[in-house]
């Protein structure tokens, strides 16, 4: 039996444009490995028949399951049924339920039918309808006769994720039954070092973690290095592999490392907050309230989180955070004076026992020779301690903020780690 | 000539396992459009020198012309250059000064460079060599015989973009000389209306805005419209066209229309705000900072934003809003009353003309039978004027949250709006 992959076929000339992310495919993606079904290729075409056509036969020849998404709506741009039909020779006919379920929507909207929307209902000679309880288009599954098979999806992403994990991929793990093989690998994330500075640490370190494959994926939040398993290893072996792996990790990187796989820096900080009995306030300048917000992805964060205050102002840093205008008179908004001030601030308006505090200059205004654009002050206080670094950062407005959020909480951080040990 | 066009190539196994979305293709892509270069095909292929040359062969033949992302770190990871070096028959060889750069990195750190580092300063024959400021790995560029060029770029973001920008748009522009026919669409940005109900009302008129296509393009925050032109249409023509399916949207989806292209709704209700001379102070509880950080998301919030308040406990709301307790245990911290009571308290604090205030149950936990998850309550206020809504959301809690926040801000966006009409 071959190892089970597809191939994805992303269509829609917005993503060729560059208007929108393919996140269906990064979503399908995980899924996929979750369940042991590798993803051989992706394509990405835009809305032409020809291009599609192309693009689905030529991953059925590699690879045999074929998912299509997009393409599906009631314009004339959408064509991705008309080329598959076409490519497997399959006519076209309206499907008697699929018409009903798109004449009932408009009929309950009190709205008459467009010629157009009818064809939403027209479905290749063979193919199996899955059910779409979120929009008009169905999904439909085609096989061939030589047990080929594409998938059709709508584009939306709510409609795509219903439809995918109730009928999709029950199906595909019908077509490899048996013992599913998963794809596994870890990820060990570190904040705070650049990747080079990262790979050039782990340079002698790499060939002694073989059978893994190791690689960087670099953001703005920090570096994650992806350690890769064989398929052919079994659970135990892989887990040590993945343990010792991680040790030499943060053996190179001490203070670097704060998690694993689905870790964010912000819930691992939540969860220290937790463990420590500490109570959190948060002042937030120029990342605008982006801290909270990443404090908060995570449900349960009123076990931790007291107060966030985004005193993008100066005089809400005076009437919020209690700043003296004198203070920032003197040292400007910018200044380590300021943002120790906002920090005691935030923690009494909170009656907290820890605290962060952001200001700085995430542009592309407001610069100064002497505090440029890229300038920002974090601090961090938990019960008596309290650390004030200045950073200076390169790069557009929004990584400014992200790398300014993502080192105020590895502050705080390292502040609860040290208070735990 | 030929239409400009170009392939684009992502590689990395990060990307075939959806552990990483893919912006660099997209942001690429829109720089292309900008600069009238259309991207005629996107593939992704995983760290595997066949399928990487595979893929860059296809669209070699296709198009002429590739620019491969990813895969030239220093891991055994990394086979871009190994399989494009094959691919064209270019063997590799070090370049003095890309190796003289790399041991400068090391020397500067004080560490001894590993020997898989070397072979980063492997080139191949006849390849000229794109200097990397912000990273080890050089960007590439590499013509063959009969003119078709691959480019092969680091998929680090920063790097990528600085390297693009400053090297390889030049040589592509050079590439296609003469007025360049911009790829032009244009995005009429929609909110609160379903993408099924706008396409019904507007099922009846996307034929009259031929020769414009039509697409729609649905996210959490809204659906945006996409007019596509032709490119032989000259600018005026384009404009007029655009501008007349404009006027159809708005008369067909009436409030629901708030800008187009980049706009955001945020943006345009903070510019809606210092037209109006209002100040904004804004309260979240489920949201956790989202509204405050959309905001803020474009320079130039101080003159608007007066203050954000992330009250996310019951004492939180208490303490920074005013919020009685008596109405907190009478109705819940889910209710019209505590909305209302957190936009009082919010503007109050602020000082502010104008107000938002949410509260929610975001889940996936805290759900009951008379309140489930995605119940959430939104107000707005500016002057005396105030309005409550009950939302009733579905989805995970990334999506109610998101369209909590955009919900909150269309709400304020309508009492602007009538306001200056």
């Amino acid at each position: 039996m071959t190892r089970p992959a597809v191939e994805l076929v992303a269509i829609g000339d917005e993503l060729l444009l560059g208007q929108t992310l393919d996140t269906n495919g990064a979503w399908m993606a995980r899924r996929l490995a979750d369940a042991g079904i590798g993803v051989a290729r992706r394509a990405t075409v835009g809305d032409d028949e020809n291009a599609i056509a192309d693009a689905v036969g030529a991953a059925l020849d590699r690879t045999g399951t074929v998912i299509c998404t997009g393409g599906l709506g009631p314009t004339q741009d959408d064509r991705t049924k008309d080329a598959v039909a076409s490519l497997l020779g399959r006519p076209l006919a309206p499907d008697a339920s699929v018409l009903a379920a798109i004449e009932e929507r408009f009929r309950q909207r009190g709205l008459a039918m467009a010629a157009r929307n009818r064809a939403q209902a027209d479905v290749p000679a063979g193919a199996t309808v899955l059910e779409n309880r979120h929009g008009t288009a169905p999904g439909l599954w085609l096989a061939d006769e030589e047990d080929r098979v594409v998938v059709l999806l709508p584009g939306v992403p709510h409609e795509l994720r219903a439809l995918f994990d109730a009928t999709v991929l029950p199906r595909l793990q019908q077509r490899w039954p048996g013992p599913g093989r998963r794809i596994v690998s870890r990820l060990v994330r570190t904040t705070q070092i650049a990747e080079s500075a990262l790979a050039e640490r782990l340079a002698h370190d790499l060939d002694g973690m073989a059978p893994l494959s190791v690689a960087f994926l670099p953001s703005f939040e920090g570096t994650d290095i992806r350690l890769t398993a064989r398929d052919d290893m079994d659970d135990p072996a892989r887990e040590a592999l993945f343990r010792k792996a991680e040790v030499v990790i943060r053996e190179r990187a001490p203070g670097h490392v704060y998690g694993t796989d689905d870790d964010t820096l912000a819930r691992v900080v939540g969860e220290a907050l937790v463990r420590h009995g500490a109570r959190l306030a948060v002042a937030e300048s120029c990342t605008g309230g982006l801290v909270a917000t990443w404090l908060t992805d995570a449900p349960g964060a009123s076990r931790f989180l007291v107060a966030g205050l985004v005193t993008y102002a100066d005089e809400a840093k005076t009437a919020l955070l209690g700043v003296a205008p004198a203070v920032l008179d003197a040292h400007g908004a910018v200044s380590e004076a300021v943002v120790r001030a906002m920090l005691a601030g935030a923690r009494a308006a909170g009656a907290a026992e820890a605290g962060l505090a952001i200001t700085g200059i995430a542009g592309p205004d407001g610069g100064t020779p002497e505090k440029p654009v890229g300038t920002v002050w974090i601090a961090a206080g938990l019960e008596e301690r309290v650390e004030a670094r200045l950073l200076r950062l390169g790069g557009g407005r929004d990584e400014i903020r992200r790398r300014s959020a993502q080192a105020a909480l590895a502050l705080l951080w390292r502040l609860l780690d040290t208070e735990l040990s």
